[in-house]
């Protein structure tokens, strides 16, 4: 089995949200962006918010497509989560399947009009698009509380299915973006017993954005053969390690939303369980392709200068590293010291404390990078300011915190705090 | 029962940590504070950190003085913080007491060396104020991880001892700031029965504040006789409610103390359990100090321009209300936006949706100050964006979320996020 990915220039036109690009985009942009046997793309412009890019994406999937989903915990979730959480798990019995996403007003508690607004989207997309209403997935994304006017998306559906195209992912991956200052995609290519086999998405969201997911909408493609179950069990269970392992704010969005769609047509041979080293294969190529999605979401976190990996070892359980890396990684602290530059151990003590882990004082190791900064309860006697001042200039910091308690490991993202974060959320609807 | 409260300009002269001081400081600074039989401070300069103000506070408390006490919950506590746990909660038996505070070095994760320097200090207090070793409280508050000189402070407590006073209460106050603006201070006087009972204290703290205790050291003084038993529970109670219901930044200190010390010394009969009218009487001023303290910690939030009350009505419990309104008031897009003065109140919304507590979103209303925002799951009909705009310039805003499915409330207090909270931490230390 190989895997492929080439980082080249990316000359899509790429519609801008008018801020300056992050600093932690990747160079070159987007990888170029392969076509998948099954899926077809279309965008355009409804005027709804944006008025010189396009802000709506329709994707079709071929009949047979399975669709597998995870979406936001949020208690007040949006009416298009509710609508998705209702149609996914359904296998798809030989039918196929429509995604439909605007990008600028999140139709997120507007009340009655809410599901009605769904309602008009999902019948209209599923009459200009020929699959059924219940295989239709719509999500939206934006400011929340204002009514959505769905008539000028049910408006131009008839021409943006006229458009699909098989090459138009980039276009796609570009439409649904908001404050995100720069397209996010990802793919990789194996080989299923002598047969490529492709997985490509790509992913909005860059603020708003916590463990139980985040202002993230994320659309996964693949042209492998997957029964609904295994497929919906894989993306659940990365899902913990990825986009439930990032964090901007802290914040959860009410619109959060996680589809992949397997179209079946690569010609490999079906995945029926979890089980075999066909499913291992494609299990970890599509943990690689959501893990960094899930980076480039942090990359682009509203005013990012730095991307932090918190690495916990140690922790007496899974859920223990995961609350010590998550308190580190979400703390307003830690966040703006990293930055400043300033090395400052002290306040990710502070956050292993607050955090609620098992954790002794007298077993707690910091490191920055590879250097040593504290053991045993106390500065490590060979760590300099200077040599933590050093590391902490890096766009890239990892930060490994050893509990020192158990045998169990979470790793964590997240990105630095600035004065952009401020900025962009202080005046960002009005 | 009378209480008295008289803000008049204050004119101890107060050390300054260096920081403009913040927008929210009460207008006229510290009320004059009172004496209190049994209790004397003496402040004095140790070098440590600070050249040009006191650092160390010292306070005297009469033989049989009872001490109540609540620390932070985190779990790398410092080691003034195990000290004082493990004496807090014995019977005064006619003994004295002592308490001493540092500024500028908060002797936390100093390994051993945190546990030598503690027994040091207090050993040494014992021995200069007459005291027993037992009944000595200290604590240190500043930088994280840095070894305590702590015989800058054992060298200088004869010296402190000489200069015990009665009136010294506003220098105390001073004495154990560290990136705090300006001094908080609060006191009422009862009448317990024909005899004037006084309670006063002060605190200091301004980042790091979070629900389970904050960046705070807070030491409340009154004459009333109280047993050991009722001093803590009346303390541990009102703690849920005020200083466990503020949050600056959702950060938790290694160092969170707050006690609380009876001299018995007013004349008043003792107070021995909480039940009766006197108790009651008590119970209320102590809380109205509390709530009062706990405010100003919130009010000198570092870079807060705006004092935030978030009241959540129609909880299904107080757990759920308080999972909903400290949730809001922890929410970095929530506080942004009350910095920019944008009433966005979609943001509510979600942080209500990411608490965890029980909520509907057609059960939902929102309220700022007086305006009806939202209601029934959608933007209420008379709400015009202008009156939700004119509300967000005040300085103190009351954001009111009733969850509409049950009969609990819980009232938390916060203050906004802006780029003096970013400018404060991202080089606090360097």
């Amino acid at each position: 089995m190989a895997s492929t990915k080439t980082p080249t220039p990316d000359t899509t036109p790429k519609p801008s949200t008018g801020l300056p690009v992050s600093p932690l985009a990747p160079l070159g942009g987007l990888p170029p962006l392969p076509e998948i046997a099954g899926v077809e793309f279309s965008t355009a412009n409804s005027g709804i918010k944006y008025k010189n890019r396009d802000d709506v994406m329709l994707a079709r999937l071929s009949p047979g497509s399975q669709v597998a989903g995870v979406f936001t915990r949020s208690s007040t979730r949006a009416g298009p989560v509710l609508d998705c959480e209702a149609k996914i798990g359904q296998p798809a019995n030989g039918q196929g399947a429509a995604i439909v996403v605007n990008a600028g007003n999140a139709n997120a508690f507007t009340g009655s009009n809410g599901a009605k607004a769904v309602k008009a989207i999902t019948t209209a997309t599923a009459k200009a698009a020929g699959v059924p209403e219940s295989r239709v997935f719509s999500a939206s994304t934006g400011v929340i509380g204002e009514s959505l006017p769905y008539e000028k998306i049910t408006g131009i559906l008839d021409g943006m299915v006229t458009n699909l195209s098989p090459g138009a992912m980039a276009a796609a991956a570009a439409a649904i973006k908001t404050t995100d200052t720069f397209d996010k995609a990802a793919k990789t290519v194996i080989d299923l017993d002598g047969v490529p086999v492709t997985i490509a998405g790509f992913a909005k969201g860059s603020g708003m954005i916590a463990p139980n997911m985040a202002t993230m909408l994320v659309y996964i493609f693949t042209d492998a053969d997957v029964a609904q179950e295994p497929l919906q069990r894989m993306l659940s269970r990365h899902t913990d390690t990825t986009f439930n392992a990032i964090t901007v704010d802290g914040d959860t969005s009410t619109s959060d939303t996680l589809l992949l769609a397997a179209t079946g047509q690569s010609g490999a041979s079906k995945i029926n369980s979890l089980r075999g080293r066909k499913a291992k294969a494609f299990s970890d190529a599509l943990h690689e392709v959501m893990q960094e999605l899930a980076h480039l979401v942090v990359r682009d976190g509203e005013g990012a200068t730095k991307f932090v990996e918190i690495r916990v070892t140690g922790a007496a359980s899974t859920a223990d590293g995961k609350k010590a890396a998550m308190s580190i990684a979400n703390s307003p602290l830690v966040k703006t010291a990293i930055a400043g530059e300033d090395p400052n151990w002290g306040r990710i003590v502070m956050a292993v404390g607050k955090s609620g882990a098992k954790a002794d004082r007298d077993t707690l190791s910091i490191w920055f990078g590879d250097v040593l900064v504290a053991e045993k309860g106390w500065v490590s006697p060979g760590y300099t300011e200077a040599a933590g001042a050093a590391l902490m200039k890096h766009d890239k910091i990892v930060i490994t915190v050893d509990l020192g308690v158990g045998n169990s490991d979470f790793t964590a993202w997240t990105c630095d705090f600035t004065h952009g974060y401020i900025s962009i959320n202080a005046d960002y609807r009005s």
